[in-house]
């Protein structure tokens, strides 16, 4: 067996691809900048059928004049592509499988387009390789899913092709990474072409073209939660979370999922907690975007640390301003990057918590409901024991030693919690016998039913009847009945065995308000630090400028 | 609540202390550039007392003359330092902690100087933070553990400060990016200084000073196995590994720890599994470092893309003439990325396996033994279960169903795989009733004994006596009985109960290389595709440069 006994293979396929791809797209640039309006025979040049495409976006940053543009292409040209992507959000690109140029997928969230999505799948118009979250994607585009053509979204763009992503510098570095050294090819699109930077967060020499788009790259404000909007039950939930978890457990390093139990949290540390004395005890270190209700525990010096997925339209002076805090460059602007963010909330923080739609009777819970295929973005990487992790922390050893019952081998645990009201919007329960996922897989031909959480990873249940801690449950009866100790009137929660649920809480496996010491009328909105957008941008010193939808003044 | 309650506080101590920091240490450099004489007063300029460390260097390359340096400096001025890096290898590191200049370490591996490090943290000069795995501590970079100031090593930088890391890329954008978003200070040491770099791997904007080195960093050829060691034994393990695993469940995506048992694995694969149909369906996509072994695999075309960690010394030529395969720039050098590999390793394989000194009864093991703190590098986050995985594959899928049992919700599960002769080095046995890592976490008051690869997350065993399958044990006597029936002559497996042995093997999660169809006979060096270093240069074309220590001729 050697070199000579096999017949002459090349090795430089993708090299020679990418050569011929650039030398006929070559006349539409000068240098690395395309005008505007050559960017659609651009496409055409440098895109083949089959090529895998990442068409950067997640929920926030989008690359939407790019998306807009391939939807300009000729579809007998630019066809069988497949979209290897954080999100399929924008309707061009599910524009893209009706028009027949995109026949396979492979994403992490599909939000604002589940629906479209699904009646795609159903009809067979497209299949999807998977489902994953948005670490895990970025590590396949590294072993099987690599792009061929990638295109992005920056801030800036210097004459050379360096890119200036800034605050929303998100998945770009691990997509073009991924991309450029595989001998394939990087388009940008950019809000302005410049002569000197404010800083370098991508280098040229990964970057092929660079397009100024007529108008700048969408971003959407998801991580904004109106403090107005936040029930008195959110804020006995969050006194719960805060109290009954966080102090005890002492969390000091975490992650908080998007929505307004967690806002509440967010708003009840400068005041609740700290009336508490937990002020540099718990919630110091954070995996998080910049939310804005996080403002006033920042404010308050609650908080040393936050690491960012991505940035919040209209935080960028505020974090600019917070450099103590915030991860910022040497020009004064915030840097994100979702991949070290994601590998920070699974392997640097001892707490997830966030909400979902449904929960069952073993702990698994999901957000997926038929007709919709949606993804779950990050929570499953983040809402999943970190079995990789070997450094201790007092928080994960307790976790560790509450959940191992007799398994002789000492091991510690992430802290993994769902924080929800028993019913949600229109009186749908929140907890149920059988999760609407087993039907999504079904009808969507899945190979297993879209779980965001499984059970086995779930550790805590937060609701208005208390907490459930699941890690103390020593068999599938005891857990099943914590969590219908939990669940309230809900049909799941009617049927609970009472007496063994009294004994659950007497073993201190649920815990009622009143049992950690929680008056339930104290649970009013007058303890959030904020009660208004208004409020919030009061506490940034008027550094917070949100966008027009948040603003009633 | 509002921002006028709270007492003034600055957010820019971070910038204001590397302002006066560098304002320090202006005069001793001309622009970035560093002359390698004015070294030990810029790090003492530049380091103040109790700073968070990274001196980069992991399994392969160090930034050797910048550790050189610190130890030269003033011990009075740089002490109390806090050392946050992937290793712990160099003398130097560890005469650092001898000349009280360094507290406290946060770590992942120390191999070389584990028995030294064991000795002070015995006589409590040193305090361990931790000892995590690579990408855990990167994460931890991003949240409580970020450097203040980081000393890198790259191949060459440009007179703007442009770095080329090219092959040998490792961890330093991790590094780079923690230090230089939150406010602190790089320094590179460089081989050379360059009017024109090759490419760019880290921009200039990142890195505050270069300097030149007398001497290049240091690189380990740590993943340089020569065939002319591998022993019929693991030729016969290689032969079980290849039929009874990896074609039974079709591995495609995988890592491969490092060893010779592994080594005969790749080393087969062009004979062995080339005959036995697999190429094409094994063994396609990689997280790995380019190890030579695997050269003649990939020259038959068995391989599709490899990602790695770092480089291998003497791969360089190789790799480059392979960008097919490798991850590539413009310029035709490889570039690794430790952070993404492992991210690869964790999310995007379905296989790992790797050997260790000590198994178990309940499939616990750990290379730790008393007297040496050595960590595990990148395994346990590559030898876990990634619960927060959600894309599906036919070996993922299989392992789930085969280890849940009755479990109600279906998920896949990642194949963690321990290949090992019954007896190691000196006839010490792989089998043991305790491991030596109890021993240890008493001795050095750890909270935890160190296991690499929990019991929970182990798959597999391989041994010369066959394959155990833990995922079909139903009962930790099952597990027990089915260690113990691999253990061959071992004072552990001498005591297996022979019945419940020989009913596991009925039931097929004992399988003897009989049961697979493998005769022990066929089990020669005469199926390795390459038997000598020697082998492997011819077999890559010449383009292998195996080093000095491997070249018998």
């Amino acid at each position: 067996m050697n070199a000579t006994d096999i017949p002459e293979k090349r090795w430089d396929t993708l090299a020679r691809s990418r050569d011929a791809r650039l030398a006929r797209a070559g006349h539409l640039a000068s240098g690395c900048i395309v005008p505007a309006d050559r960017i659609v025979p651009l496409l055409e040049a440098l895109i083949e059928p089959g090529d895998r495409v990442c068409i950067e976006g997640n929920n926030q940053k989008q690359a939407d004049f790019l998306a807009r543009s391939l939807v300009k292409t000729d579809p007998s040209r630019l066809r069988d592509l497949h979209l290897v992507q954080s999100v399929l959000a924008l309707p061009e690109h599910i524009d893209l499988i009706e028009r027949g140029q995109v026949s396979r997928i492979d994403f992490s969230f599909s939000g604002p387009q589940a629906a479209r999505l699904a009646r795609l799948v159903e009809s067979r118009k497209i299949a999807i390789g998977a489902i994953h979250t948005y670490l895990e994607l970025f590590a396949r585009y590294f072993v099987d899913l690599t792009p061929r053509v990638a295109l992005i979204a920056a801030q800036a763009a210097d004459r050379e092709g360096n890119l200036y992503t800034g605050p929303n510098t998100e998945d770009t570095p691990a997509i073009v990474e991924a991309t450029t050294f595989k001998g394939g090819i990087v388009i940008a699109q950019v809000n302005q072409i410049v002569d000197k930077l404010p800083r370098v967060d991508i280098p040229a020499d990964w970057v092929d073209y660079v397009v100024q788009a007529p108008t700048p790259h969408y971003i959407e404000p998801l991580f904004t939660r109106d403090p107005a909007q936040i029930t008195e039950i959110q804020v006995l939930m969050g006194m719960i979370a805060i109290k009954g978890l966080y102090a005890e457990y002492g969390i000091k390093r975490l992650n908080h999922g998007i929505g307004f139990d967690t806002a509440a949290i967010e708003l009840l540390l400068p005041t609740y907690a700290a009336d508490l004395g937990l002020k540099g005890k718990i919630c110091t270190h954070w995996a998080l975007n910049p939310h804005p209700t996080l403002i006033p525990a920042i404010e308050a010096g609650f908080v040393e640390s936050v690491h960012s997925f991505g940035s919040e339209v209209g935080m960028e002076r505020y974090t600019a301003a917070r450099p103590d805090i915030f991860f910022t460059g040497a020009d004064g602007s915030m840097r994100s990057n979702r991949a070290f963010c994601q590998a920070a909330g699974h392997y640097a923080c001892d707490l997830f918590i966030g909400s979902t739609l449904q929960i069952d009777l073993q702990g698994n819970s999901s957000t997926a409901t038929k007709g919709r295929i949606a993804g779950f973005g990050g929570a499953p990487n983040m809402g999943a024991d970190a079995r990789g992790r070997r450094h201790a922390s007092p928080a994960w050893l307790r976790a560790g030693r509450e959940g191992r019952g007799d398994i002789a081998m000492p091991r510690g645990q992430k802290l993994v919690v769902q924080i929800v009201e028993t019913f949600r919007e229109h009186m749908e329960p929140a907890f149920v016998e059988r999760l609407d996922a087993w039907d999504l897989a079904a009808t969507a031909n899945m190979d297993l039913p879209p779980v965001m959480i499984y059970g086995e990873d779930l550790t805590h249940i937060i609701t208005e009847e208390g907490i459930a801690n699941l890690l103390l449950c020593r068999t599938p009866q005891e857990r099943e009945q914590a969590i219908r100790g939990v669940a309230g009137y809900t049909p799941v929660g009617m049927v609970r065995d009472t007496r063994m649920v009294e004994n659950l809480r007497d073993r201190g496996i649920i815990r009622r308000p009143e049992d950690m010491g929680i008056r339930k009328s104290d649970a009013t909105r007058d303890l959030l630090a904020a009660r208004s957008v208004k409020d919030l941008v009061h506490a940034s010193g008027g550094l917070y400028d949100p966008p027009r939808q948040f603003r009633n003044w």
